[in-house]
């Protein structure tokens, strides 16, 4: 854009910093849900499970508007090289961070479904899986605002310590309910809530992946390291 | 694109072509792994579920290979209005193909684990749920192929029966299970196989609203029609 008026390449910062605030803004907005998801079930917190469904909508809106006004960069800016890559990364985060609200949602509605189990770990287990699946989400938020790629890269190889979490829970509440029959309706919902944060986790990872290759142009292995959960299919 | 030299053109429409191209083998991928993924079910077909995870891979490589190939159009070629959208639609729809052969291949490996159970009826649901999915699924990639708005536009108003349909499983397995427990830990495969289709058929949505948008220039409502499942929580 070297040969453009000033003010010109200026407004261009400015619209490539409104899409960057966007979608620091849905990241927020994801982060705030699947904290409160999370406390929802785990503490039993009644309000938090009944968190508005308004924020699900903004979370949309938020992506169609950064669709919109990487459309309108790319039409009225031809962006290249990392500018390029960026807004690319922006189209595919924001997909990620839809998806995550969404099963933050579909957590917080089972929050008053669940219930804690006598003598269970599963608990325990989930506030664990819970807090490293936050820690990670934000660290693929922060890589993302801050075009940090090793802090992408942290994020990517983290991910295992989920699964191997998911895949325990899964194995003890199974034991639970055959223990317990009158508790299967509880621990199925306890058990879709440690799944939807090991999607979450999946998301915060592909969030990662995309980061690194906006920032060094190099992608990272197509397969990564996973733990039990997703090699045994449980 | 007009004051161009022709050959300019026609290499542009070709790469046009290439990217379409590709979306279509992705298309037709998950397909096929989401039409095997259910026989495995329902047949109890170990063949189906054996799928060699190279399909997950080879998946994951279109992806990668439709991203840069649309960052390659964006910055030689500048696309303006509806073939800027395409590319847009396209980086968004691999990203929902992904995730739909991931759900695929989560279903296969869970193939084994479930087994018919007597007198209920959740084999022959799931069977339907899986008809219904594939058959979205199908007209989705349908209408991104032939950039049909009012195919894309069915699509979208056909995912609540899938959700319907989710509902009344998960509720005849609980009861199954308080009835037989040991028949919890195949049970619970059943319902994430219910689940996994469910997400499939709601990808297959996103895919229509993505198709109709580039087609047409205008979103959807962002609140789209849900049956039972996705509002109650189950």
């Amino acid at each position: 854009m070297g040969t453009e008026p000033a003010h010109t390449v200026t407004r261009y910062d400015q619209e490539l910093d409104r899409l960057r605030g966007i979608v620091a803004r849905m990241g927020g907005l994801v982060e705030r849900q699947t904290a409160q998801a999370i406390a929802a079930v785990v503490d039993q917190n009644e309000e938090a499970a009944l968190e508005p469904p308004e924020l699900d909508v903004e979370v949309d809106t938020l992506e169609r508007d950064a669709e919109s006004l990487a459309i309108r960069i790319l039409a009225l800016r031809a962006p290249m090289a990392v500018d390029l890559r960026l807004i690319v990364a922006v189209l595919k985060i924001t997909g990620d961070l839809e998806r995550i609200g969404d099963y933050a949602s579909s957590i917080a509605r089972r929050a008053l479904k669940v219930e804690p189990l006598d003598g269970a770990m599963s608990f325990s287990a989930l506030r664990n899986m819970g807090r490293l699946v936050q820690e990670n989400l934000h660290k693929a938020i922060d890589a993302m605002a801050c075009n940090d790629s090793e802090r992408a890269m942290e994020v990517w190889n983290a991910d295992t310590a989920v699964d191997e979490l998911y895949t325990a829970m899964f194995r003890e509440l199974v034991t639970y309910m055959m223990e317990d029959p009158r508790k299967i309706g509880p621990c199925i919902h306890l058990l879709f809530v440690a799944k939807n944060l090991e999607r979450i986790g999946d998301h915060a990872t592909n969030i990662a992946e995309r980061v690194y290759y906006a920032v060094t142009g190099e992608m990272l292995p197509a397969v990564r390291p996973r733990g039990g959960a997703a090699r045994k299919g449980n």
